[in-house]
C-alpha cells in the first residue's frame, strides 16, 4: 500500500508582471477555502495576507494590505464582496456560484468606473476540465455521434452536473455552427428512460457512485472510430492550479472574464 | 495503418468426448450464420456437413448426416427446428432469440422423451460477456454502489440492451440475497432523466454511438475505490468461441441448458 | 464543485458469531492506522479498545481487554506482535508487509500450539482489488491475449507493483493449468522497451502519474472482443472494508490465512 | 446480437470550391484501397473515375480524366506517382508511408515548377487520431505528468507505433516550449522494464491484444486530477473521413502539406 496524495502540490504555471500578489481569501474555512489556503500559502510568488471566515468583514482584506481577493463564499454575499473589491482597486478571483447574467451585468457596470481592475468569475476552476470541454467542442463537429457521461459521488443532489450542461451547450453550439445534424439514434423502445437526458440536443448520462468525486467523459464516434475525452477530479486539489492561474493572471486582464477559458491558450 | 481483423480466428478451448461432431447450420446465410460457417469450418475437431438457408427444410440436416444442429434463424421457426432435432436425436445449439419461459417449458417436455439429447439456448454467445455479467453479480454485493452503462451502435431500436437487463437482474438478485440495500443516491433534481433507467433497482444507462458495436461496463464503488468490469464486442467474431464451446459441450450435457453460463466454470 | 469524500464510510458486510470484537490497533498513528481508527471506531459491531503507537508495548493490548489485534506496523516488529497475540489467545489481522514464506512457516508453528487462534495476513486489504485479480485469473484462460497495466502515483519506487506481480502470477498459473499458450505477439522491433516487463509470461506495464493513487487494469482479448477488469484505489479508505471483513471473520477461521481471498466467496 | 458495422459510411464534412473532383485511386485493390473505393464512390460530391491496381500505369489516371490522384500504394513507387501527378497538374492525396524528409524535399522542388498543384501526404488519415494528438500536445504543458499507452492487434511488428512516436514528439516539443520539466518519477527498482520506452522524454507503453485494432490513450495528471484523451480505430473505415477531407481540400491548398493537421481547424 502506498501513500495517499493528501496535499495539493501546486506548481507555478504562468508568469505575472512583477508586482507582488498579496491575497486575501474569503471563505478560508470552507472546504475549497482550506485547499486554497494551502495552495496560496505554498506558492512562492504569492503572499497570503488574510484568511477570512464568514463573520469577518470584507474590509479586513484591505486592512491586511491585499492586492487580490479570492472569494470562495456563498451566492448571497459574493456580489457585495466583489463590489467592494472593485471599488477599492483590488483584483478579484471568484469561485462562488450563482453569478447569473444579470449579476454579471451589474458587475460590468461597476467595473466600467474602475477600468484598471480585473475580475475572474470561474464556474469551474479545473484547468483539465475546462480543456476537456474545449477539446470536445472543437472535435464534436467531426463526428456524427456525441454523448456525455458524467460521474459523481452519490451525495450530489442535481443531475446532470453543471459542467455537463455547459459542455453540452458548447458542443451543441459548435455542431450547429458547422451544420452537423443530430447524432443518429434509431431507438424506438425505451420504456424506462435508459437513453438519459437531452441537453441542447446532446444525450447526457449521470452516474452516481460511492468512491467517485467528479468525472466526465465525452464520447464521439464515427464509422470505425471513437474519440474519448475524459476528465477526473479526484479531490479539490484539482481546482488549485486554476485558482493560482487566476490569481497570477487577473491583474493583467482588466475587466470581467467569465470562465477560466479566457486565461488558457485554447485557440 | 494496420490490417483490420476481419476473420474470426477460433481457438479450441474445450474438449469433447470423442464422437465426431457433424454440424448442420440453419440460417447459414445470415450475418451470424456467415461467421459461424467460417468458425465451424475452421475448427479442426468439427465437421460442417450442411449450410442451410431459410428455404431449406430442416430435414436436410438429417440427410447430410448431422449429429448437431446450430440454429441461427428467427423466433417464428426456431421452436420447430429444435423440436425436429430432439425427435431425431440431434443435439442442438440455439442462438435465435424469442425463447420465452413458456417455449422453454414446452421444449423441456419434448426433451423428457429423449433423455440423451442436449440442447443449449444461449441469449448471448459471447464468453467474455457472460463472464463479465457473472463477475459483476459476484462482486456487486461487496460495494454500496453499482450502475451499468451499455454502449451500442445507433441502429439499435431498443434500450437498454437485453444483456444489460439480464446483468441488472443477476446483480439485483445477488444483492438482495446478501441483504445489500439500494445504491446511495441523493438526487432530488433531475428534470430531464439524466439518471437513466431503473432495472431491478439498478441504474442502467444506454449510449448509442456510431463506430461502436456492443459494449457494457458495470461500475461498482465503495469509499475510496471502484471496480469496473467492461466487455467489448467489436464484431460477431466475439460470439464464435461461445458457439464452438456450445457445439463441443452440448452432447455431454443432456437436457436443456439456458445460457452459456452453464458450460463455463463459474462457481 | 462538490464535497470531497474524505471520510471512510464503512458499511457492515459480514456477520460474525456473537462474541464482542474488541480491537487493539498497533500502528494507530500511521497513515493506514488513522484510517483504521476511524473505520473500527465507526463500526457498530466492533469496539476499539486501544490505539497503540510505535513506542507502546504490545502488552497494552492485553491490558485494554482486546480480543483482536490489528497490526499495521513495520516488518521489523510485526512477527513479535503476532507471536505475542497467538500466545495470549488474541486473533490477529495483519497488514504489515514483509511476511516471507519463512516467517509464515514459523508462525504456523506457533499457531499449532494454539489451535483456537485465527490469524489473517493480507498483502492487500482491498476487497475490490482481490476480486479483480481473482476474476482476471478465472477469465484469462478463455482469451488468447492478456496484459496488465498498473498505474500509480509517481512517488512509488518499485515497478511493477506487488499487486501486479501477484495478479500476473495468478493469471500465469491459470493459463498453464488450462493449457493456454503465450499471448500472440509478432513484435520484432522494440528498441526502447515499449512492450514492458514479462512477469510469469504476462506483459505488465507500469504507469506513474501525479493525481493517481493505485489502479490496475487487466486487458483480455480474443477475436472480435475484449474483457477488461479494472480496480481503482483512490485513497486508503479502499482498504477499510477488507480490514473490517478480516476483523469480523478471523475468529471463525482458526489457523493462518494468507491473503484476503480466503475470506471471500470466490469459488 | 446486433449488426456489425462493416460498411464505411462517409458523411460530407467540408466544402470545396465548385470544380468537380474526379478521383483516380492507385492501389485500389489493397485493404485501404477497397475502403477508399467504397468511400469515394459513396460521396455525392466526388466522382470515382479510375480504380488502378499495382500493374496499371499511373498514366491511366490521366486517360480517365482524373483531376485528383489518391495514392495508396507502396513506398517504392509512390514518389513516381506523385511526381507524375504534379507534372500533369493533378492534385494528389497520399496515404503511402515512407515519405522521408529527403523525399519531401525533392517533391517540394517539383511543386515549385507547378505552383497551382496541391499535395497532401498524411502519415495518419484518421481525423480523430490527429485531433487526439493535437489536444494532448495542447494540454500536456498544464500537467506535471504525461504518459502514452498505445494498444494494437498482436500482428504488429514494431513497438511503439508510429502514431505514438509522433504524439510523444508533439507533447515533448510543447512541454519544452512551455518550460515544463520531465514527469515526476521516483522509480528506482524496475528490473524487467515495466516502465516502458522513453520517447522524447515521454513514457510510452505498447499493448498488443487480439481483438484490438489501433488505439491510443494519452494520460495527463496533476494533483487531484487526470485528463485522458483516447482514440480508437476499430477498422479502416476510421481513415475514410480524412481521405475525403483531403480530396475535398487539396485543390485549395497549393504546395505540399504534410499531415492532416494542416487541413483541420486546430489553432
Amino acid at each position: 500500500m502506498t501513500a495517499p496524495e493528501t496535499e495539493p502540490r501546486p506548481e507555478p504555471r504562468a508568469d505575472h508582471g512583477g508586482a507582488p500578489i498579496r491575497v486575501a481569501i474569503l471563505g478560508a474555512t470552507g472546504k475549497m477555502g482550506r485547499y486554497a489556503v494551502a495552495a496560496v500559502g505554498g506558492a512562492a510568488d504569492l503572499e497570503l495576507v488574510a484568511e477570512l471566515g464568514s463573520r469577518d468583514p470584507v474590509s479586513a482584506a484591505l486592512d491586511a494590505g491585499a492586492s487580490h481577493l479570492l472569494d470562495l463564499t456563498v451566492p448571497q454575499v459574493s456580489p457585495d464582496h466583489v463590489a467592494f473589491a472593485v471599488e477599492h482597486g483590488l483584483h478579484a478571483v471568484v469561485g462562488t456560484s450563482g453569478w447569473s447574467a444579470e449579476r454579471r451585468e451589474t458587475l460590468e457596470g461597476q467595473l466600467a468606473a474602475h477600468p484598471e481592475v480585473g475580475v475572474l468569475i470561474a464556474p469551474n476552476f479545473s484547468v483539465g476540465s475546462v480543456l476537456a470541454s474545449a477539446f470536445a467542442a472543437k472535435a464534436a463537429r467531426h463526428f456524427p455521434s456525441v454523448e456525455i457521461i458524467e460521474m459523481h459521488h452519490p451525495d450530489k443532489v442535481d443531475a446532470p452536473s453543471g459542467t455537463a450542461v455547459r459542455t453540452a451547450g458548447l458542443i451543441s453550439d459548435a455542431r450547429q455552427a458547422a451544420g452537423v445534424g443530430p447524432s443518429p439514434d434509431a431507438t424506438t423502445h425505451d420504456p424506462d428512460g435508459a437513453r438519459g437526458a437531452l441537453v441542447g440536443g446532446i444525450r447526457v448520462h449521470a452516474v452516481r457512485l460511492r468512491g467517485l468525486e467528479a468525472h466526465q467523459e465525452v464520447l464521439m464516434g464515427g464509422p470505425g472510430e471513437q474519440l474519448v475525452v475524459r476528465h477526473d477530479a479526484f479531490d479539490r486539489g484539482a481546482y488549485m492550479p486554476g485558482v493560482l492561474l487566476g490569481l497570477r493572471t487577473v491583474a493583467s486582464r482588466p475587466g470581467l472574464a467569465y470562465g477560466l477559458d479566457a486565461y488558457l491558450d485554447l485557440d
